[in-house]
């Protein structure tokens, strides 16, 4: 998108769709004129942002995560919000598949009104699409979307990513609980604020249990609840659920704390994700790579010397 | 220590252990002239480096790990090989405490002329003592140690850091599983190539239960094993079986691979770490941070715009 195009923080303002549209599209670009207008358009939409109640959704593939993020969506409009929907898809760069790309999904939520569905960027590192995805969510927030919904796939580093990024992370999970070793070794579910065992309807008992294994296994202060997306069973209590806590966690200052402690991380992340960009585009590293490469292959440096080779030539000093 | 008193390769090949205790605190050293006659004396040393049989040794506290590591250092010297233990300890940099501080631990391995322990740095960050250990495994080897053994305790990121530097990492538990899902949760059981159980005397019944079931959740290609190392049982075996594994691994070039790709992984390691520590030390971004920091806080940058702000002035650009 040229620069030009980019929507005004008015045009945001005002809950045009495709402003909002274009917006996510100028912070996903990787031009340096796109970037320096999404930063401006940032920049002015700011004070507009910080009031939705900021979701992240993940779960393994089957889990039924559109569905549940369908009802979900829906129960909140229902109580009078208008709700966002962004998706992470690490497995999009590598395979070419999107988890949003299948257009059947969230059929009703999608033609909804007060709806707002984005797919995920077809490309990019994790670092920037977690980048672009927390940008997006301002966007969000400026063109008046009062609930954020943050989806991904769950992999462990995406869910991270997520978490750092939102109020509540949500872990959807089946109520037969053997793919939780699977979450477990991942280190996603540390990350969980809150379990949500779908398809109870399928065997309740088994449900509640492996409701109860997630809340003695989640870190401090994480809860389980079960559901039934399909059906609507326990969505919209779960929705109240889900505001009164927002609520009282505003109360005592806890959101605001949290997202204190996002933002300087993703100042750092950001800061990281840049550096590393700017030392593996400079001429002087990308002439001398090779070669030190090949000499840490045959065993004629260490590690160490020849990162500080390196990083000399990067900053602009004699060759190692 | 001042760079003139550092050892030389020569001395350090003769397997002199005052010139290996010396030369290690020399690559410990933060001094910029100590750090290049660290590099200089790395260089000299590696072509005679890197024959010896590399093990990460991990498991919680209460495991055993000081009895199992003296257990299977005595079986390793008993088979003739000369055994080196370095300890990464990143409890130690917090707490003041050292997982080898306490000087009775291995009381016969520690006085035996085939074995030489060298005890955790007492502070750096993760990122550094990772780096140091690794230069330390290669100028143990250069004095003549065939088998090093690097342990830590059980908190998620030293055993990723450790594993990155061994040719085989071995997770130790108790016969009781119950600790297996802490490990599980920090993404340890993903690193491990073997699983110990430890203190089999206790309960055999149990310790096969739990081996049989890391065997089950571990990655594939991991195995298990229970031992006694008070008692002596198993080790010998287990000792004999490790020297077993490396071989034929070796035969296939597995080794070979795996430390290429550890290699290249602590060079991009080593050049992240040393660009954020430049970032952090160059004076415009110091200067500038604070204000950068508060402008998060009230809202008036978005994270991304800040970082690429401070980004350009540590290029030496002018202020965003």
């Amino acid at each position: 998108m040229s620069p030009d195009r980019a929507p005004t923080a008015e045009t945001l303002r005002s809950g045009n769709r495709r402003a909002l549209a274009r917006a996510i599209t100028l912070i996903e670009s990787t031009n340096a004129a796109a970037r320096e207008a999404a930063d401006e358009l940032l920049a002015a939409v700011l004070p507009m942002t910080g009031q939705a109640i900021r979701l992240g959704v993940s779960g393994s593939p089957g889990a039924g995560k559109s569905t549940f993020i369908e009802a979900l969506g829906l129960a909140a409009i229902a109580a009078g919000h208008r709700v966002a929907v962004l998706a992470i898809d690490p497995s999009s760069a590598v395979s070419g598949g999107s988890i949003l790309g299948d257009k059947t999904r969230m059929e009703r939520l999608s033609v909804d009104a007060s709806a707002y569905i984005r797919p995920s960027p077809s490309s990019g590192s994790l670092g920037g699409v977690g980048e672009h995805t927390r940008e997006a969510v301002l966007l969000c927030e400026a063109a008046g979307y009062d609930v954020v919904i943050v989806e991904t796939v769950g992999v462990g580093q995406s869910e991270i990513a997520v978490a750092g990024m939102t109020d509540l992370f949500i872990l959807l999970q089946l109520p037969n609980a053997g793919d939780d070793l699977q979450a477990m070794k991942r280190g996603i579910v540390e990350c969980a604020d809150l379990f949500v065992v779908n398809k109870a309807d399928l065997d309740p008992v088994a449900a509640d249990r492996a409701a109860r294994q997630f809340e003695s296994c989640g870190r401090a202060g994480s809860s389980a609840r079960t559901v039934s997306a399909l059906r609507g069973d326990g969505v919209a209590a779960l929705w109240a659920e889900i505001e009164m806590r927002f609520r009282e966690a505003s109360t005592r200052g806890e959101i605001a704390e949290r997202r204190r402690g996002q933002i300087r991380d993703a100042l750092w992340a950001s800061i990281r994700t840049g550096l590393m960009r700017e030392f593996r585009a400079e001429p002087r590293v990308t002439a001398a790579l090779a070669a030190a490469l090949d000499d840490l292959e045959t065993g004629r440096a260490a590690p160490g010397a020849a990162a500080r080779g390196l990083l000399r030539l990067f900053r602009g000093g004699e060759d190692q």
